[in-house]
């Protein structure tokens, strides 16, 4: 079993990396290499009897997928993207790297097949951020894909060549759009999405965190424990039950700021809560209006995909893996 | 008023020439000049005032898009594709033709928009081959896209790239799905979809026709004249109201092949009727399975496309349009 991870040195690459690494086999088959790739350096990581390669490419460059794909590995989990802010920013680098790169490597895969048989899994991390507002409450499995970004734009195409590759036995892609990931390790970013993490990951280790709006507001969740066990799962998943429907909404927690907030009281007191500093931000407010609150992930649930239940889980959860099981005195 | 058809020589593209000439006016600007391309050598056509163009050019070749960009067409009626049948056989030709040609345009429209203020009506011909079994029994305008062909996956990609090149005001777009086109006029061909169109037209004539599916079969429909009046309301309306949702499932009629043949009965008699020759054809009957059947499609029609009420509207357009009005003694 050979494993190619583009985009390995993100938070998501690192975590799936450490944990394919401590399980040592997927789908039943021992891993022997795994390939780390990155527009920056992944870290060094060592595994007793898997060789590990590391590598800084540019996916948008049209030579770097046939070399990739020239080692024939037999699962791909394509993490690498430009994020939503930097592709609204620059056109042309957000369809370089997230349209032309994932169309490469979907072609360097075609075109490794014509040489001698090959169809390996292809795990593609798309995004909520391919549905637009106005939505439903809760987004359905076939609620149609209006992005109002370009990296939304970017990601639904990704879908659909996936989709139509994997129906031509080019490739057997399975495309998971991704809740947002929370509680996010490290320090606080300055994405707008990035409140939703600090309000938890700053107080329940003493340290302020600012929240720019107002407590009832919904948005929907999954750990990064969550995130890389639907990786796994995309990766070893019986493909015969998605048809030709090859992406799917994640399932994931619907709450309230407010919820969090609770959750952060019970699991860590008043104390913790009172590290919450409020200071309303119109312009974040209105961009959280426009994003997805709730989906009816029902799909991807009956295939076996599973995501956390309370944000009191997703909290111990943070705890447990970023700060040894238990908070600083 | 310039304007840029590409697609010209197809049935449609002559139809819309027509139209725009006999008219001489669009969106209520005089027509100077008409640009007609297409992959064969467009109808020699002439028209008093309008200075007509006309060339062969292959819109997978990078070069083509800029330099009939460079004219500065203020509507781009956008009709060229590689059909379903010929893209699913020929892989690299669909997505060069419908994928790199339609992307090749809207990039040259935003290369010109750089050198000065240019922001023309883009009118996108895109297919109901964008939606892929298992349908409700009617498609509404919020269902999600998920093609079973190349072909549906590189018009749903125009479609996606239409939407964010309009949002960023780069082009002002209108996507419309056509309804399977019926009464085509000329010959039977070899689509799948043809018989829809020959058990009418060729008994109106006095010639036999073969029936290769049930009577129960039913399928979404709309006449030559609809589809350019579908054509001229999408470069004429005020795409304001359409915000951030670009493409449109056109109204059509929703019939069974028993409804179409009552309708021959009602307009040409039993004597029309008796010309059908049935013929069960196994592959044809599953594939019609396969295809969407009927919609809801309300939004267009709020917006103001109108398409035909019943099947003998349908084929007294086609006698007017087609056969002078009469049918043969």
């Amino acid at each position: 079993m050979k494993i190619l991870i583009i985009g390995a040195a993100g938070m998501v690459g690192r975590k799936l990396t450490s944990a394919l690494i401590a399980s040592g086999s997927l789908a039943g088959k021992d891993i022997e290499r795994i390939e780390l790739v990155d527009a920056f350096e992944p870290e060094a990581v060592t595994a007793d009897g898997i060789e590990i390669a590391r590598k800084v490419v540019d996916i948008a460059d049209p030579s770097v997928a046939p070399d990739l794909i020239s080692r024939r590995p037999d699962v791909i989990f394509h993490l690498a993207a430009i994020v939503s802010g930097e592709a609204e920013l620059d056109f042309d680098k957000g369809y370089a790297i997230n349209l032309d790169g994932t169309r490469y490597l979907y072609d360097a895969i075609r075109a490794e097949g014509q040489k001698a048989d090959y169809c390996p899994r292809f795990v593609f991390t798309s995004s909520i951020a391919v549905f637009g507002a106005p939505f439903p409450d809760k987004i359905g499995d076939e609620f149609f894909q209006t992005p109002r970004t370009s990296y939304g734009t970017q990601k639904a195409i990704g879908e659909l060549l996936l989709s139509d590759y994997s129906r031509r036995g080019i490739l057997d892609g399975v495309g998971i759009r991704l809740p947002t990931i929370c509680i996010r390790p490290g320090k606080p970013n300055k994405a707008a999405s990035g409140f939703f993490s600090n309000i938890l990951r700053e107080p329940l280790i003493g340290q302020e965190a600012v929240l720019p709006v107002d407590e009832t507001a919904r948005h929907w969740h999954a750990s990064p424990r969550a995130a890389v066990g639907f990786l796994l799962h995309a990766a070893e998943m019986d493909t015969a039950s998605l048809g030709t429907r090859r992406n799917l909404n994640m399932p994931g927690l619907s709450a309230t700021v407010g919820e969090q907030i609770e959750a952060l009281r019970r699991v860590a007191g008043d104390k913790a809560v009172a590290l919450i500093r409020k200071e309303p931000d119109a312009m974040i407010t209105e961009m959280v209006e426009g994003w997805a609150k709730d989906f009816d992930a029902s799909r991807a649930m009956s295939l076996g995909f599973k995501a956390e239940s309370s944000f009191d889980e997703i909290i111990r959860i943070h705890i447990d893996d970023e700060l040894g099981g238990e908070l600083p005195k």
